[in-house]
């Protein structure tokens, strides 16, 4: 019997929250957000939630891949931002789609997709379920076709072929994260793609939604791991080749990276895998001062311009420092780190950590680590970070349970711009959390950096009205997303656009470009069943 | 007065090719084929060219930006390939466009758009007119048009803009390589893409046909130094914002990069540029033996996937490594390089070295060389050999003119079928060559690497048949193109895919990509006019 995942939220059924775990997260919140009175609401129960009875049945050859139990449509209505936990919790399953489709292979997939184009059914492909953007919520076009369907790949699983030489591994869509990794550990080889869902989400919905993985430079996207894809259409299957690199023409894989279902549903790719690492090479950098985070990202630059790639490059604001237990407020705080399968990284720490102190970095000798011949699973720092930032979902849905609104917002920027960006986005969010919640907090991290430029994740915290949350985040939502944008941003920079996204998205985007998308989708989706409403109107 | 180019081959007019240097190239080509005798060609005269009179006429408002004079046309008609030049020799320009426009500003790029697409007026961006697969030949499709126009962009040549701070560059389309260079150079910044048609080719020739540059490793492609792009279409104005990263929707860009003027004209595009290097280091290997190239190819697998990143990492096989005047033709030859204007490389190369040793690779110490503090503008080794790699397309025109044949093959293929692959095609190539010239030589290098796989630059030289030249080429053209598809690999790395790498781009393009990209093009190209029959059918 396999874990049942929580119908309203992050993690696993039996995953209960402990009255302990409530009060931590309790103490966290009134400490962070003086004032906050935590509201004591119990995690939803299924027996609760009521769905109206689907509309339209699918054939009795189909039927099989099919199920309309309620527990499966709950938890298929939904992804998992701030605004579906609270809508979750509320008992507001109206979304739900009519069907669940699991299908077991691809035959299965497309054998769905015709009788959704023959029948007005529109179907979205659930990946993992952890959008939190509206990818997935299949229900907000309800009204527009006869049916809706959220299509599950969990049967599709699995690691099929792996090729040492050419370090690569052809890997199912519906494959989760750690599944993943299982199958590829015994041939010594790992994707290392840790986006913050990775314990929920699948491969192929990090190539629909171009997510952004571990690597804070050079490979920061899923994209550059991509070998080749396999989609299946409405209108055929669409395989690219295997290839290292090529010049012929636009490439195929660049239009399905993005596509977040609008044009087909991945159901595998060949990815480029790597050697488990065995050198590493770790330091922190401290910015002290009201200036510190700005220092910082002085230092991100020039180590995102210096050719050192490091895996790891991370800068925290102060306050961001001093709520993940890294920080008392006073400094912001620069995690830096080389990891290589191939070799010491003596020289390029040294380098690294002279840029950082030159930037005005404080780099104490005893915060620089260099390891050798260690192989990362025996490496306790390292998965002991991994576990905390992979577990705060977890922990962010019992800020949610007890009346706490949660966002962040992910973007890039160039650096000649980053200075007035990050101050008019903080100030856009500080207002709007003033205007709506009387209050809250808001900080800033790096999660990836580039040489042109960072890619800043702004994260709010603010006390909310129960009955009143989904508004509220509604609201301060568009705020800090009009920043983003009138600022030159990109409204994602890796987690997708969704839904949630789209009115932004539709101002960055060349409105050429979206001529094109969508005489391009109908040429694979003429009926407009994939995922209506994402990325691009059918 | 600016120079003019030859109307019919590689360089300028003032270039005239001296009896030396047919000597020294007749030396160069008998010793190669040995029996073959060189044509005594003289290179072909403007005045001897009769074209015949335009179709059309642009209306009296954009006169001015037209001129049908005998030479633009003729200087307009072909590409750079083997074939064109031959033709170009033979004096048949029979698919000469009828008007050569050259728009003064991307306003005057949008009115001759107009005109086209309002009378059924084919037109062809002719970037550089570098293309060797007839990529800018609108002459083509002569037949179905009203009129045929090659759109020049000269005197879009600007950087326009420099970013010092995120390291960008807002540059015109029509910017040839050493202008563009010129203009970055007063700002300490380079591009450093430097194709073999680095001196005639401009940037938006670049970014329509992915280009491969400089960078044996990781920046392989023009793709990943392009930040933001801004391409004029029949339907309007296409520009994508400045972004280091970005995962909203399918990447803009990566559309307009290899679109090969069949949806627009690149004007403008922000590009990521580089300090000058001033650390280097550099090595050669060399392998002997028979199978000396096939050990050069594993070390080359090693370099790529250790992520030390040369800078360069090109194998050369023992023959092509002779013809260099680098070899004996008993081992093959890897040139190693690393560049930094961060650091230097010790460390880098010492592994690289070991690496290379470890694969049977021969480096003497005294073959490893590391400097520091050096501008590359003034280290002559470089430059020199940059001077020499840049002009093989002259002297290749010299072994044209005495009846040689000279065509270059460019893929990339995974490393677990390399073997298989090479074998494969040098057999197709050599069997092509004795039967359609009698004998020949094939060798073999790479031009990059990737962890996954390399990118195989074949070249074959053989003596022609004058006024058979063109046939022949097309013949072995076919066979070693069906060889490449047949094992798997790309029709093209950094070529492009224009008219003549057609037949085998259809086969490798996923069908369905076809039909998104047809039904894209429709949206940006309503009545068919963009360089018709590159990439994809209106």
């Amino acid at each position: 019997m396999t874990r049942r995942r929580k119908f309203w939220g992050w993690g696993y059924e039996d995953e209960v929250i402990t009255p302990e775990q409530r009060e931590t997260m309790a103490a966290v919140a009134q400490f962070y957000l003086p004032g906050f009175t935590p509201v004591d609401r119990a995690e939803p129960e299924i027996g609760a939630i009521n769905l109206s009875a689907p509309r339209v049945a699918p054939p009795d050859s189909l039927a099989a891949l099919f199920t309309a139990d309620t527990w499966e449509r709950a938890a298929h209505t939904y992804g998992k931002s701030t605004r579906d936990i609270v809508r979750g919790i509320e008992g507001d399953f109206s979304a739900a789609p009519d069907w669940v489709a699991l299908p077991r292979d691809e035959a299965d997939v497309a054998r769905i997709l015709d009788w959704c184009t023959s029948h007005r059914v529109a179907v979205a492909p659930f990946g993992g379920g952890t959008s939190v953007v509206g990818g997935v919520e299949i229900g907000r076009v309800r009204d527009a076709f006869a049916g809706t369907v959220s299509l599950d790949l969990r049967h599709l699983n699995r690691v099929l072929e792996v090729d040492p030489i050419s370090r690569a591994a052809r890997i199912q869509g519906g494959t989760l994260g750690p599944d993943l990794e299982d199958q590829l550990r015994p041939h010594g080889l790992t994707l290392r793609h840790f986006p913050q869902s990775f314990a929920l989400s699948t491969l192929g919905g990090w190539i629909a939604t171009r997510a952004g993985g571990h690597f804070a430079t050079l490979y920061t996207h899923i994209d550059d791991l991509v070998e080749s894809t396999r989609m299946v259409t409405p209108a055929g299957v669409m395989e690219s080749r295997r290839l290292p690199g090529s010049g012929a023409g636009p490439s195929p894989d660049r239009t399905v990276l993005g596509s977040e279902g609008a044009l087909g549903v991945i159901t595998e790719a060949w990815m480029r895998v790597l050697p488990r690492p065995i050198y590493r090479g770790q330091a922190t950098a401290r910015f002290p001062g009201d200036r510190g985070f700005l220092q910082g990202a002085q230092a991100c630059r020039m180590l995102s311009q210096s050719g050192l790639y490091p895996a790891n490059c991370r800068l925290i604001d102060a306050t961001e420092a001093m709520l993940n237990g890294v920080g008392d407020g006073s400094f912001a705080l620069l995690v830096l780190g080389f990891e290589s399968a191939d070799h010491p990284l003596d020289a390029w720490m040294a380098r690294a950590v002279e840029l950082c102190r030159d930037a005005g970095g404080q780099v104490p000798d005893k915060a620089i680590k260099l390891s050798g011949g260690v192989d990362e699973a025996r490496d306790s720092a390292a998965s002991g970070w991994r576990d905390s930032f992979l577990r705060a979902p977890y922990l962010r849905d019992i800020l949610i349970l007890m009346g706490v609104i949660a966002e962040t917002f992910e973007t890039a920027i160039t650096w000649e711009r980053f200075e007035q960006f990050h101050g008019a986005v903080m100030e856009a969010g500080r207002t709007a959390l003033d205007a709506t919640c009387g209050g809250g907090r808001m900080t800033c991290r790096f999660t990836h950096v580039y040489p042109d430029g960072p890619a800043p994740y702004f994260t709010l915290l603010a006390p909310g009205k129960p009955g009143q949350m989904v508004q509220q985040w509604d609201t301060v939502k568009a705020a800090v997303s009009e920043a983003l944008i009138a600022q030159g941003g990109t409204i994602t920079h890796h987690h997708a656009v969704g839904r949630d996204h789209r009115p932004w998205y539709d101002q960055q985007r060349p409105a050429l470009y979206g001529e094109f998308l969508k005489a391009g989708k109908q040429a694979l989706d003429p009926a407009g069943v994939m995922n209506p409403g994402v990325v691009v109107d059918p």
